[in-house]
Parts: C-alpha cells; sequence; structure tokens
C-alpha cells in the first residue's frame, strides 16, 4: 500500500514506457517516485522504489521485466554449472544507486523508509521458470529432485540478498521487508525442509542491524508458524487468512501486517470502508498490527480511494501501537 | 489421479491437435480417454472424461480452448444483461453425448464412475475474466462492487451445474465431483456472504440422489470449515494443509480427499514414495481418506511412476475405509 505505482498518474507519467530495470538505476527517478504516494496520502512510512529483479539484473543475471507479463530470464538457472555462475553482491559495487536513493530520501522523509528485497524462493522461482508461473512446477520440481543443486541455488540466493538488505539499512532504511511472495505454494514439510534453513541463515544474518524486517508471502497460512520460526519481527499475512486465525498460528512476540483484500479497491468507498473495518476490528484483539493490503495495489485503483482509506485507519486507531511495527 | 490426460502417449494419440470441446462431443472417443488410465494402473475409480467449460458451451456460451493457455471467452460476463443471456441447462438437449458416454462406461467398468462438474465460482472466473486468470480480480471485483449482478451470475451457473450432475448421476455416475478449483482467491468472509449461499443450493439440490459428492479445491486452507458447511461428503485438499490439519477444520462426518503435490511426481522414485507415505500416515489417524494428488497430474509426468503409486498406496492401505469414499 506504501508503493509507487501504476495506479498513480504522476508514476505514468514520469515512468512512461521506460524500462523498469533502466528506472532503477536512476536515483534521481527513483527519489521521486518513492515520494509520490507520500505526497497523495498520508501513509505512515514509504518504502524505496525499486523491483526485486534489481539485485539479480546488478550480479549479471539476463533479466528483462517485460510490461503486462513480468519478469523473463532468457537462460533459466536449472543445473548446478547454473548455478555457479550466480556470484555475491557486493552493494557498493553493484547497487550503489539505490543506496543513494535510500541516502537522499532520507533527507526528504518525515516518515520511515522501507528498505526491501525479494527472498531466496522467490527469486529462485523466477531464475527455474524463466519467468513468472501460476504452479510454479519447475522450482517445486527441481526441490524435490535435486535437493543438492536446489540447496546450492538458495545459498547463492541469500549471498545476494543478504548484503543487499543490510547495505539499505546501513545507508538509512530504517525497517526491511522480505517479500516471499510466491512461497505459499509450498507443502509445509518441503518448506521446513528447504526453504527455512536458507530463510533463518537470512534472518540470523540481519538481527544485528536493529532495524525491523517484515516477513510477506502470499497464500501462506499453513507457513505463518514457519515462517515465523525462520524470522521477521512482523508477519505478512494475505485477506486469505484473518488476522486473529494469523496471531494464533504465529504466537506471541510477533506483529503481523495486512490484510484488506486489494481487490476491494474498485468497489464502491462503502464496501472498501466495510472491509476495512473488519480488518481493524480483528487487529483491535492485540497489539503489534501493521494495516496494509494483502498484496500489491492494482493498476486500475483510485488514487483516491487510497488516500480516503489511509485516512479511515488514522481515524479508528488511535494507539501508536497499530500504526507502525 | 484418475483423470486421462497429456502424460498418457495413448492420449496423445487420439486426441491429437483436436479441439478439446470438440472431442467432449464425440460419445466413442470419450469413453476410450476415460478407460486409458484404468487400462493402465489399478485406480479405484475411473472419472468421464469431459471439460468443465462443457455445459457452458452447450447453453451457448461461446467459449474456446486455447491449447496450452486454457479456456477463453471472447465477450466476458460482466453486466447482468449478459448474465441474463446464460440460460439453464436441460441436460437431454444439451449434454446428450456425456450421458450416453457415463451408460456406456458403466457396462465396460469394474470400478466405480464419478461424473463432475465445474463450481459456480470457478466458472463465472472465467466467464468474467475471459480467461485463465492468476489473482480472478475481475471475479472478485464484480462480487464485491456489484452483488446483485453477481448473485445473479451464481445462481444461472447453479442452474447450469446443478442439473448437469444430477444428470450424470441419474445417467449412471456412482459419484460425482464439483471443481471450485480457484475459489481458494476468496477471503472467508466473502466466500460466507457471497459463494456460500449458492454452494448450499448447489449441494442440497444433489442429497436426494445418494451419491456420495466429492467437494474439490485448491489453496482452500482457511475455507475448509465454510466449504464443508457448504455441502460434500468429501473435501478435496491440496497439499498446502496437512491432513490432520484439513481433520481438525473440517470436523466430523466428512471424509478427506488429498493431498500428493503433483510436482513431487517428476522426482525419482524413493522421493515419490516418500512424499506418499508421509500423506498416508497422516491419513491414517482417522477413517474417511481418498489418496489423491492435490491438483491434476502435470503433462510431463511418467506414466509408470502413476503405477507404481498406486501399487504403493494399495500395498499400505489394506482397509477399504482407506480406498474409497
Amino acid at each position: 500500500m506504501r508503493q509507487a505505482g501504476r495506479y498513480l498518474p504522476e508514476y505514468r507519467r514520469i515512468r512512461g514506457g521506460d524500462d523498469i530495470l533502466e528506472t532503477c538505476l536512476r536515483t534521481d527517478v527513483v527519489v521521486e517516485l518513492s515520494l509520490q504516494p507520500c505526497r497523495r496520502m498520508d501513509v505512515d512510512a514509504a518504502i524505496v522504489f525499486s523491483d526485486i529483479m534489481v539485485p539479480l539484473a546488478a550480479v549479471g543475471v539476463p533479466v528483462r521485466i517485460e510490461p503486462g507479463r513480468g519478469p523473463l530470464v532468457d537462460e533459466p538457472v536449472r543445473s548446478s554449472d547454473d548455478v555457479s555462475r550466480l556470484r555475491p553482491l557486493e552493494p557498493d559495487v553493484d547497487v550503489p544507486h539505490v543506496l543513494e536513493a535510500i541516502r537522499l530520501l532520507r533527507k526528504e522523509l518525515d516518515v520511515p523508509l522501507l528498505g526491501f528485497a525479494g527472498a531466496p524462493f522467490t527469486l529462485a522461482s523466477y531464475l527455474v521458470e524463466g519467468g513468472p508461473s501460476r504452479t510454479h512446477e519447475r522450482t517445486k520440481a527441481l526441490m524435490y529432485a535435486e535437493p543438492s543443486t536446489w540447496d546450492a541455488l538458495m545459498s547463492a540466493l541469500v549471498a545476494i540478498v543478504l548484503p543487499h538488505l543490510r547495505a539499505q539499512a546501513e545507508a538509512g532504511a530504517q525497517a526491511l521487508q522480505v517479500f516471499d511472495s510466491w512461497v505459499g505454494v509450498v507443502e509445509p514439510n518441503a518448506y521446513e525442509r528447504s526453504v527455512l534453513p536458507h530463510m533463518e541463515r537470512l534472518f540470523a544474518g540481519l538481527r544485528d542491524l536493529g532495524v525491523p524486517v517484515i516477513h510477506f508471502g502470499v497464500g501462506t497460512g499453513e507457513l505463518l508458524p514457519l515462517m515465523r520460526r525462520a524470522g521477521g519481527d512482523v508477519i505478512g499475512v494475505d485477506w486469505r487468512t484473518p488476522l486473529d486465525v494469523a496471531w494464533q498460528r504465529i504466537g506471541p512476540g510477533a506483529a503481523v501486517q495486512g490484510n484488506l483484500d486489494p481487490v476491494v479497491l474498485s468497489a464502491p468507498f462503502e464496501v472498501v470502508a466495510a472491509e476495512a473495518e473488519r480488518v481493524l476490528s480483528l487487529a483491535a484483539m492485540r497489539d503489534g498490527h501493521v494495516f496494509n493490503l494483502g498484496h500489491g495495489v492494482p493498476p486500475g485503483t483510485e488514487p483516491d480511494t487510497l488516500r480516503r482509506l489511509v485516512e479511515l485507519v488514522h481515524e479508528r486507531t488511535q494507539r501508536p501501537g497499530n500504526r507502525s511495527a
């Protein structure tokens, strides 16, 4: 919900038809796009404008993002030879523009700034499938059939994602979000065996930074206890799992983020308000809730709907505990 | 798992490049394709070869199925005018070939025969989106923004699906499966308000037939109690939800079907066996389990892997209660 994007006319005006990965290299544009949502609405935080494929492109993976389709990797990663070509990320050399944008944004913003990265499983899916997938079949097939290649791939991705996240915090990001958007397709036992150990290393590697970390996925109802075990001060929950149920599964000690279905935003505002109230009434049961959408803002959303939604959430939540992690 | 399909060379030989909806009209071919999996392996039931779009095509919806893409509806259904053009199904007039195939199959088979249909939400998604979708955004947007158009659409679909299922049972199908494959994208409160009432009417309309009904969906972990309330003697569970958890949510009085992740089938057989054993050991906790995949057979699957899997399940499950609903 704090993201810049196609739902903003001022975003479309600046981006035009430019390649998104090219856009992410232009520090001035990144700063402007990151600020846009904050000018429109009274959000409690900003997130640096980027793409989860940025660090992969930065270490030389031939990735391009096709409008309307998503990230495409022309030479998919499916063998241990392919994996061995993935090198660790050196933030100062590979993503200086992201770090510079964060430094500049900190000077502009009076709300906290979030950095982010895609999680290893979700990045692995794009690398193995060669593009977006509904079922992530090839990815999971590699995980089941070739566990040592899989573990090498996940380790290589931790060596890209972890330095990227650390560098963002060191440049000034006051919280970090780890997007494991597609991990909800994994069977819980397989998650525990093939994903959890890598996620534990990732979160352990962030601990000394002292910044809150949000751990997000879609369709992860059954994975919530394992995601909590992996790490994260805040666990993202999509609309499929009611917040009270999510809290039960996550247990004490972590906050939840979510979980309005973004599709609701296209309905008349009284419907948006009613659904937001439902989320807030469940959230009121316990401290530690970050109001958010269960996933990204749909491109057709009216910016004013979001502005009114932020206003409504602020009206209803007086306690600061409900407003940030 | 009992389905005919692209993983069988004898299926590809017969289907060739023919349109699948055309194929479904040819009774002799439907009978042959339905029998193919039973010749290859010792499955406990057969399912009539068809497609969930067959009854929609039969009432005049301009639907075509594009290989590799799925069902496409050139004039999507998005207004109450569009909905008013959907007429109820008259089975003897509209789908005589399906009913004739069922009658012929009953003479050939020595295992029970299943009939099936897509559930209203899943069919609505194809009609509203105009094709397959990852997010089903337009469908849910209609549900939230125009509840009366939505209810009219769901009612029109019940008037197609219910007679179709009844006629299949009356023609000889010994069990029925209702595929609500995509309903897992719906938030539980929205399911209760906008899907459940229609599903309750559908299942109530099947009750006097006296045949067991399987209620299936993907990613429905949080919806299981509501799906159980809607109806069905067996609730299908995909691999995301462990069977013991599914049983807790479903409560007593219904069986479960599932839930091996189909992707496992591409791994070496020892992996397939280990994952099947895991499912069976959870299933052994209670009576009333139908072993099955959590979703369809991936096209690249080796038929022999499935044959060996059926053998393994039969070896491990001596009690008939574990083998059929």
